[in-house]
């Protein structure tokens, strides 16, 4: 990832890079008194890219925000949690529409600059009441301070247990530009709950163009690289806004700080995608499976995304046991092209599997470092240079427990 | 399924169609003292068919029954339970061949026309001399009476609960053709413990190629419209023999019969299946999703086994939960065309989905339907004529508490 070239920054947030405020409040759509409403405002038009759901039903939001899009550019992003406005049919684009006009006019900005995100319940109709009463109230909650990113970054989160934000600098030409990012995600813990949400502010000069490019390139090692029960919301969305008030040369694959900004981009992304994975539902620990040797990376993510997804891996890592047959079945099933002779499995440091016949390991020391909260499985295939990597979780009692709970 | 064109033979197992005897005996490869070694014989050279795991990762015994079925006959099979004799390396070869050799002298057959399978542990080699002393034994324990195949039912099992036979009878220009078949399969129980298993018995004169060719379409639209976990086992093997016996003129597609025959057949891989994924890990339940008016069958099949695969759904079902806004995520995100406008979704009988909108229904009603022992989705897109069926259970606390024990 080239960590060398960006710096973290210490309790940064969506709102550290230049010309970003952000808010949240409680407009009544969860049963709750947590924030339900959030927003982003950039005080320029920013520059803007985002990634959607694969899921054939999309959530009218995405229709709406697609529509903003076409431009390349947004001023705003207007969020609501406890309610997914997903198979809403007419009424629920329509709600969409007047969401995207009652933030533009509350927030004194073009329609076509807002982009609008929902996550909740699918198949209910909006509030709408609450909604607009809700966005009238935003502008005063609106900061540049920390407090604003805090209420907004509460306020995307439905069963997520904690907030998850990320922020790095890196010096372009000598300027210094941030990259911040906020995500949501856990899974569909009450029932019909779905949703992963992420929004990326940065202050770089950039085209829309390179960055919708810099955004989809790191989607593919991050966020699609995660996975916590394998099924896909109607409604994810993950958007970039660039305000450019860095000063920076304009950023673009040629400049020879290009590098360093992508990986800092993509060091958010991962950032976000990990916390995402980590607070899985029911999940006690981080999984991560580091594919290496593989005819290509495309390859690698392919067999990657099969280990992390096993139900059978998954409960292993929840139970502490180094159970490599469930990996190498995996490993066996992805489809990809795999040598059946010659693969190496390591659970941490601890080597279990050598040209795919078994090495006699310490159990005991297996067992402990399976009980940490971060268990980490490489499996080498020696056949070429592909590699990838993908995270996950353990399956838990309380998957089982949150997900069987009924839905009203 | 033209049900109407064979009959179910009540009691029949594989030893009811003419010239089938079976057994099985523990020779103390499992811990307890349940039958862990059996075989099936046919007093003639039977016409053989079988299919086998898609794993990279091919256990032992799959490779020495591969080579016996290259004649297209097999006289003989022997299976043991208790070890899946797989990443074993040279050593699990040699000793799949001396299983072969072992059973074809006792059993007093040709060497190639035995097959061997094994189910259990992956990664541990064979006790070969109990496994030996074990086939010796065999021979005694061969019955053509109903408490030979009661015994081979229960020495493949591993951590099934129940064992799982079916038979039928078709009518074959007047001659009484009989089909049965006995499977084993729950998922991985006690960790690296794998496989289903399936054995079929006929008594039709037919030739090697029709049995292949109707041996790989049936397990299309049955055993691989299966899923406990999504997870494919290193040992999955089906094997059917036809003994010849009934004397009826020869079975081909164009024979009269064929339908009835092709009919009956696949009646008893879809009991057996379905058998397989009611008896699944922890499952309560069995669940039944079907999948109309997609634009193939194929694609019926793709969408039916994402929506039974859902972990949400599962436990969602396991929670008595109609919770279809999890249905329709997985419809979509199956990567198969379907029109978001036209979707109709029944659980049971009750419509809760209609073009795409949500119906109001009775909750207590469809939560009485849920708390049943089988539970049947039906998806219609009304687009084509594709349809398909795919079979699973719910996802409960018992399937994270087997899989999350410990291995040793």
């Amino acid at each position: 990832m080239g960590q060398e070239k960006y710096t973290a920054v210490q309790s940064g947030s969506i709102i550290t890079p230049k010309g970003f405020s952000a808010g949240g409040l409680h407009c009544g759509l969860k049963k709750t008194d947590r924030h339900d409403l959030g927003a982003i405002l950039c005080e320029v038009p920013a520059v803007a890219a985002a990634v959607y759901t694969t899921n054939v039903f999309q959530a009218a939001p995405l229709k709406v925000t697609r529509e903003s899009l076409q431009n390349g550019r947004l001023q705003a992003v207007v969020v609501n949690s406890g309610n997914a406005n997903a198979c809403t049919g007419q009424q629920g684009e329509t709600d969409a529409y007047t969401m995207r006009a009652e933030a533009a006019q509350q927030l004194g900005v073009a329609e076509q600059d807002v982009a609008v995100a929902s996550t909740g319940v699918i198949g209910e109709l909006l509030k709408m009441d609450r909604v607009i009463s809700g966005i009238a109230g935003l502008p005063q909650r609106l900061s540049g301070e920390a407090s604003g990113a805090e209420d907004f970054s509460q306020a995307i989160l439905t069963t997520d247990l904690v907030k998850k934000e990320a922020c790095v600098s890196v010096d372009v030409n000598g300027k210094t530009v941030t990259i911040a990012g906020a995500a949501k995600g856990s899974g569909m813990i009450h029932p019909n709950m779905a949703t992963m949400l992420a929004f990326m502010t940065t202050d770089a000069v950039i085209e829309a163009d390179d960055l919708q490019l810099l955004l989809r390139k790191a989607t593919d090692t991050t966020f699609n690289m995660i996975t916590v029960d394998g099924d896909t919301s109607t409604n994810d969305m993950l958007v970039a806004m660039a305000s450019g008030l860095a000063e920076n040369e304009t950023l673009n694959p040629s400049h020879p700080d290009w590098a360093a900004f992508a990986a800092g981009f993509t060091y958010v992304c991962q950032v976000l995608a990990q916390a995402i994975a980590r607070d899985g539902e029911g999940a006690t620990k981080l999984v991560e499976v580091c594919v290496n040797g593989a005819v290509s990376d495309l390859s690698a993510r392919a067999i990657a995304k099969t280990v992390i997804g096993s139900s059978l891996v998954k409960s292993a890592v929840f139970g502490a046991d180094a159970n490599w047959g469930r990996i190498i079945a995996a490993v066996g099933r992805a489809g990809e092209p795999v040598n059946p002779e010659t693969v190496d499995i390591h659970i941490g440091d601890i080597s279990v599997l050598e040209g795919s016949r078994p090495v006699v390991f310490d159990e005991d020391e297996a067992l402990e470092y399976l009980k940490g909260d971060t268990v980490r499985i490489v499996v080498d295939l020696h056949q070429a240079e592909g590699q990838a990597t993908a995270w996950g979780c353990d399956l838990t009692y309380d998957y089982v427990r949150i997900n069987a709970a009924y839905r009203t």
